[in-house]
């Protein structure tokens, strides 16, 4: 058995499945040593962003780690974004990338660059280079072991193809799997009593606490004691709708972000981050936690945070509590000329049970969530680590992770085009995907970031960076010529009719929605000026600014 | 003056004036500052590979470098692969980075990540964050200085926002270019003594000693001394055609590479490297240099490959000789079903004077080189660090570098779908590159790797990892979808005519060429054996075999 062979046993024998591929000459013993396996689907790939994506979506649905196959450095290097947004969302991801032979390494052939050294951007917790087939299993487990362990991560295992070609491989079996602990007493009995003193307490939930019995424990405590709950601004996987607790996300943006956490005097974390500002703006904080506002912390991403709500709403005798549950309520069809808006409010009454939602809209996307909360029950993915491009990969990992599943990816125009090769895998592996592309032809979150900044009246050049008129893009002859089925839409019926459609036909479907600049001019002028003065007005009189804003 | 427009300045003043962008929020202040030096142009891309690659083809073209504009740790990395080729091809490029604030980089916001580390991959010479706005400038003209160093590289300039927009920027005048020394006088007898002996020499050029000048005085010495010429397997930038001298590459299949090198006693490098195998292959040497053989290195990368080489000939007497050059010699138009060949062959009859020719099509442009030997003289770029999708990125830049030279790209249908995105930039700078796609629907070089590397005959998942068939891309459809025109040609009637249109109207087109794959499924059966057989047999027969080989 060489190593390829006895690696591939190896996978399997650990619940790794499934590989998302995209190979040169030196992964060529892996690709022959597929056949070896039969547990083992390869699903290729055209570009390597599009394998990375997928293995994140795999794994955020499934709860553990697809392998991708990568080639070198530079495959590798193509695939960063998406192990950057796998990383930040804390998803497991076992990286196979296929190095030159080790005896190639030292005569710096074309293709021989630092490998090791790119994957500690996103692997900082594994990166090896297998040096010996007689070890290559030993390296392999324990980078599984690595991927899955608490917090979940991308580890990388670098595979010389001389490891790879080399007899005497031998499989080894899986390692238990890590069991983490949950909150010590102390810290419990202190977080437990800050939210019975007299300040007002919210829970920010992220990772492992956005689990349905983590919840529910944090809705029954919300109920009982009147805490607030908060979701991390880009959750990895959320459940929502119909008939489950309803969380309030920080927002993405910092003045909007400020105004839902002014008042708190405690903020529990619960496997999220203290929420800072995405980005620096002039003049302005990135902590967004207010003066004044203590900040708990229940879970670690290295514990148990179930057990660790759990334990908080034993200590708050909340466990007989009944939490809050979102009652279904789904708007009504939209009718005229299509926007964004209404391409949120489509698919908020036409959705399916079970849907998974994939949510890289980014300002074309800002009502989604309000419209989405009393549909049927789904899961939402969102940009974890905001490197663009997630979302259609993400959409190939989710369907072939649950293809029993509809999956719904809603995806802005400039982001599409960083992975668009996804939809050739979409056609290939006939997944049930529903992509909608809001093309407003716009960079539109750039259009509003620039006048954030502050960077004084943009002249024609920069204004031009923004632009994607001059051509416009046509996605519906990209989808059909990478072979998904494609049609336009611009106007509401007929958005409603392509969504229809393309939910109850089999395999993967395209709506290009022809939708206006989510913000215009005049708004975007207006914004800076709103988004000041909101941290001064009373939360009612925000929150209704803030839908003017993002109408 | 802020920092960003002092940056600004200074690129223009260092000659630096065009910058290839793909931004995000924390380079708005760049992109303001565009509007504030009239001498820099920003050609937007819509993925990151494009604009590295696109800042490679240009500074090929023009000798000096381009700037990038990419948007943190993940901007970097999805534009890794295209600075890594231009890296191997010691092409100047600078990069800025931009990065969040200095000081919310420790707050870990989403897009955090450790930029100086993805850098070192492609920029070992220069990475720098530049920490202060009045420091800024200074930092820039060294990141430029190491850029433009002999040899060229990748500097790259990590900006971060509060350095871009914080006041006090000074624009700094730009250093003076580096005056690398030529071969020193011991080592040239040395050389001279090999080249007079009764050994067997070749001289092998690379990188600037494929500079016109470099190739006359190299020419002179073979004319002279009965020396052979070759030049590297992947050169940055070869001229070629009529009237030039003609120099044989080192084939990239290393059992082709042996036996062009079989013979040689002395092998004198200029500006390259020592031959290796492109990839290890199980039981077979990397190293391509016969036994026996001495390598000599006239000039190494950082000194002067042009004065080096006059200095060789003016030692042998041969200043005066006359260089032996190509006779202008064009196929016929090809007729008949097409097929690469055929592709090339068109490619050869009807090319233009000064026409760029971008090579990236791998196993199917196996005859270009043979067929356009004798064109009309012509600038030949190749990958070279072997991380595909460099073509039509390369296309972009050697376009904008050279608007009044026909570039003609051609492309494989594998390597095409890494960097699509360059279409739409084409399309929108209205630039005058013919793209060729040769659609055999196949990572076909991976056929005949899997041979190659002994990996056993492949099942149907292995086999399936090389197929891009179900469904085959539509070439046309995703070049009108990025407003490029585009049209298919099965018959070399309708390529010829089709070449024709597009060398005659201005614009980008797109040729989408139906091939079947280049090496068929029996002819790939029977490769192993007959590279196998190459060393054993004498020159004249193997080259016969080789041309059997890739019809």
């Amino acid at each position: 058995m060489n190593g390829a062979q006895a690696l591939m046993k190896t996978l399997a024998d650990a619940g790794i499945t499934v590989c998302f591929s995209n190979p040169g000459t030196s992964e060529m013993h892996f690709v022959a040593a597929l056949d070896s396996e039969p547990r083992m689907r390869a699903v290729l790939t055209l570009f390597e962003g599009v394998a990375t994506g997928a293995a994140d979506g795999y794994a955020r649905m499934t709860g553990k780690p697809a392998a991708t196959l990568l080639h070198l450095g530079c495959g590798l290097g193509n695939g960063l974004a998406n192990l950057h947004n796998a990383r930040k969302g804390k998803v497991p991801v076992v990286n196979i990338i296929g190095d030159h032979a080790t005896y190639h390494v030292p005569l710096d052939a074309q293709l021989q660059s630092d490998i090791e050294t790119v994957a500690r951007n996103v692997s900082p917790g594994f990166v090896r280079t297998s040096q010996r087939t007689a070890e290559l299993c030993h390296d392999a487990v324990e980078a599984i072991t690595a991927a899955r362990g608490l917090p979940g991560q991308v580890a990388t295992l670098i595979l010389p193809a001389d490891v790879s070609w080399g007899e005497g491989g031998t499989p080894c079996p899986p390692a238990p799997a890590p069991t983490p602990q949950a909150v010590d007493s102390a810290t419990l009995q202190a977080i437990a009593e800050a939210i019975r003193s007299d300040g007002k307490c919210a829970l920010l939930l992220g990772g492992q606490a956005l689990q349905e019995p983590a919840l529910l424990a944090a809705a029954r405590i919300a109920a009982r004691c009147g805490v607030k709950l908060f979701c991390e601004v880009f959750p990895t996987r959320l459940p929502r709708g119909a008939g489950l607790p309803t969380i309030e996300r920080i927002a993405y943006l910092a003045e909007l972000a400020s105004v839902q956490l002014t008042g708190f005097d405690h903020l529990i974390l619960v496997d999220a981050k203290a929420p800072v500002s995405f980005f620096a703006y002039p003049g302005k904080r990135s902590e967004l936690v207010p003066a004044g506002c203590r900040v708990h912390t229940l879970a670690t991403p290295a514990q148990d945070a179930v057990a660790s709500l759990e334990l908080l709403a034993s200590a708050l005798h909340a466990t007989q509590t009944q939490p809050v549950l979102q009652a279904p309520q789904r708007p009504t069809r939209p009718r005229g000329r299509l926007s964004a808006a209404k391409v949120c409010k489509a698919v908020a009454a036409i959705m399916p049970e079970r849907a998974i939602i994939i949510d890289e809209a980014i300002t074309s996307g800002l009502l989604l969530g309000l419209m989405t909360q009393g549909a049927p029950r789904h899961d939402l993915l969102t940009l974890t680590g905001g490197a663009i491009g997630q979302g259609l990969p993400n959409a190939v990992g989710a369907a072939i992770a649950c293809p029993d599943r509809p999956v719904i990816a809603l995806i802005g125009d400039g982001s599409a085009m960083y992975t668009l090769q996804a939809l050739w895998t979409l056609a290939r592996e006939q997944l049930n995907v529903t992509t909608i592309i809001f093309n407003n032809a716009s960079y539109s979150v750039l259009n509003v970031e620039l006048d954030r900044v502050g960077a004084g009246r943009a002249g024609p050049k920069a204004r031009a960076q923004l632009d994607l008129h001059g051509p416009v893009l046509d996605f519906v002859q990209l989808a059909q010529g990478m072979g998904v089925s494609a049609c336009r839409a611009a106007t509401a019926s007929d958005f409603c009719q392509a969504l229809d459609k393309a939910l109850t036909q089999p395999g993967p479907h395209l709506i290009e929605a022809v939708v206006p600049q989510s913000l215009s001019a005049s708004k975007r002028r207006l914004l800076p000026w709103m988004l000041r003065a909101l941290p001064s007005l009373p939360p009612s009189v925000a929150m209704a600014l803030k839908r003017k804003i993002a109408p």
